[in-house]
């Protein structure tokens, strides 16, 4: 089958792959719709040491596997945890030690014509949500976990700093909850649609502290938030979430970069004013694709680009340039 | 009247200074007991570029104030706050932005003949408390902020690095809530002292990582730990508490540095594994003070030296040594 394969050198190519020995009694889906999240722009570049085929955000129909699964269109969790260790069995699968993880760590992603994922991490999708939709059933897990982890009243202040794809969804699933969010970002682009959500948006300049983002009518530079959420991506983000977070305030991290880039800790300043700095990565899809269904957050208005699947390397270059957003690729007929 | 002072340059001495100003209506305390605190000998080497009299871990008589505290035996607070700010009102006084820090910022000492502390931050001490145990108050306060900030469940396991004075503590404060607590440090004497406690303690060699400690009943090398409690001092415990942690794990850092010394935060360490990390600074005082009280906790094993005030340039020396302990300095008839 034709697959998407990241070498370890920095090269991404198009190659027939031999089908996959599937485990014995995983459904096997054929893709329909992916996704193109940072993360598999960072593996293409030799994060992890990542070789094989990316990919993890899917929409897809089982072909193989359980009775009640075959022939559904599908999301699914990207955590395949072994359910049987301490971690599993307190219900925390999504950090088993012996997991797996879609595209990314010891099985095999979904830029590809077919994948396979164990039956349990599988949700079918509601006929009337689109693949358009239900293809971001990922990234806004990820950022709707963030209210999973920690308390956040209603009507508390939030500052989101990064108006990336996933900055942008945070700054969303927080208004949505009924935060006060201000959201600074470089893309004025980016920033105009936070505002249809009902959330202040302040441009800086690239390489200005986005701490330092120009005093707006609810959001003033020198304001200090109980809670702030990096999403920049950059090692710079958690020295400006720090700057903005009030004492006793929680600075939930989502940002990950290789080692190289590894940010120092103001740890005086985490202990002096007493901060809680959280990490933050993968959630349930369960909320997540209930809150589509019921339309309550603007996901459509984030794709930039919705690719075939014979232009998959134009849509990972696409993807890579500054200020684009999502990128899709569709599988219609590839299979 | 005489007093400690520290010149900003990396020296301190006894001198006679003019009688401060006291701030009307606030109570004037003659200093009975002092201990050092790391803090004061960092204050001595520049931190901050502090520049005055250090000191505040104290026990003293009101010699003038309101009625109800002339001629008493208290401990205080040593936060200042202004009472009537944002953070005030929220009951975060310990937080806030005006406050002056007794012996730290905007306030002198105890490492004098007498200071001054406002009535609403001074708490009488008991008959039956000595001045050996009620001038442990205020590190056993930060030991128990920890439980203040996080829930831990009787019965947890814990690790706590460093086996200084507050790690000491620390690791005394989770042993007698119900933890199982496992602790590291460099001093077979320290460790010693927290056996007598309950507590699992291992010996690592200097330099080594403390998260390597060798494997003993109770407490491997590779256990990880759902809380860790970073109070070894140096900017290499952070590293080592992360790699102790389990993920969804909490470590509460301690430690502040020098800003030469700013640790390096593995972001995608704490971001995949969703660690949460939490500063930990001052406690209240009124639970430690009963705690003491109860002879619930174990002070006097922790004093290694009493000098007169005549000696407390000596008791400086004293604790700067590696491996000392708390040393005291009393005042006895030197007011």
């Amino acid at each position: 089958m034709k697959a998407v394969v990241i070498d370890g050198l920095g090269r991404l190519s198009v190659r027939d792959v031999p089908e996959p020995a599937w485990p014995a009694g995983e459904p096997v889906i054929a893709t329909r719709l992916a996704g193109i999240c940072n993360t598999d722009l960072e593996l293409a570049k030799g994060y992890m040491g990542f070789v094989g085929t990316p990919g993890h955000e899917f929409v897809g129909v089982v072909q193989s596997g359980p009775a009640h699964l075959v022939g559904r269109r599908v999301v699914g969790e990207i955590n395949a945890a072994c359910g049987r260790c301490e971690t599993c069995r307190a219900g925390l699968g999504r950090h088993c030690p012996h997991r797996t993880v879609l595209g990314i760590a010891g099985r095999p992603g979904v830029f590809a014509e077919r994948f396979s994922l164990p039956a349990e991490n599988l949700l079918p999708v509601s006929e009337e949500l689109s693949d358009e939709d239900a293809v971001f059933t990922e990234p806004l897990a990820a950022a709707m976990e963030i209210l999973e982890q920690i308390s956040v009243p209603r009507g508390q202040s939030a500052l989101v700093l990064g108006d990336g794809k996933l900055g942008l969804l945070v700054a969303q699933v927080l208004a949505l909850h009924g935060c006060h969010v201000c959201l600074r970002g470089h893309h004025e682009r980016k920033l105009g649609l936070a505002r249809k959500w009902g959330v202040t948006a302040s441009c800086v300049a690239p390489g200005e502290s986005a701490a330092a983002a120009p005093g707006q009518a609810g959001c003033h530079a020198a304001e200090k938030f109980p809670l702030v959420v990096e999403a920049t991506g950059t090692p710079a983000g958690l020295r400006d979430a720090l700057s903005s977070v009030q004492p006793r305030g929680t600075v939930v991290l989502k940002s990950t970069y290789a080692p190289s880039q590894l940010p120092t800790l103001d740890a005086a300043k985490v202990v002096v004013d007493e901060v809680t700095l959280v990490g933050s990565r993968c959630g349930r899809f369960a909320p997540a694709l209930d809150l589509l269904a019921q339309r309550k957050v603007d996901v459509r208005c984030m794709i930039d680009h919705c690719l075939q699947w014979a232009q998959v390397e134009e849509a990972f270059r696409l993807a890579a340039r500054r200020g684009v957003l999502k990128v899709l690729v569709r599988f219609d007929g590839a299979g």
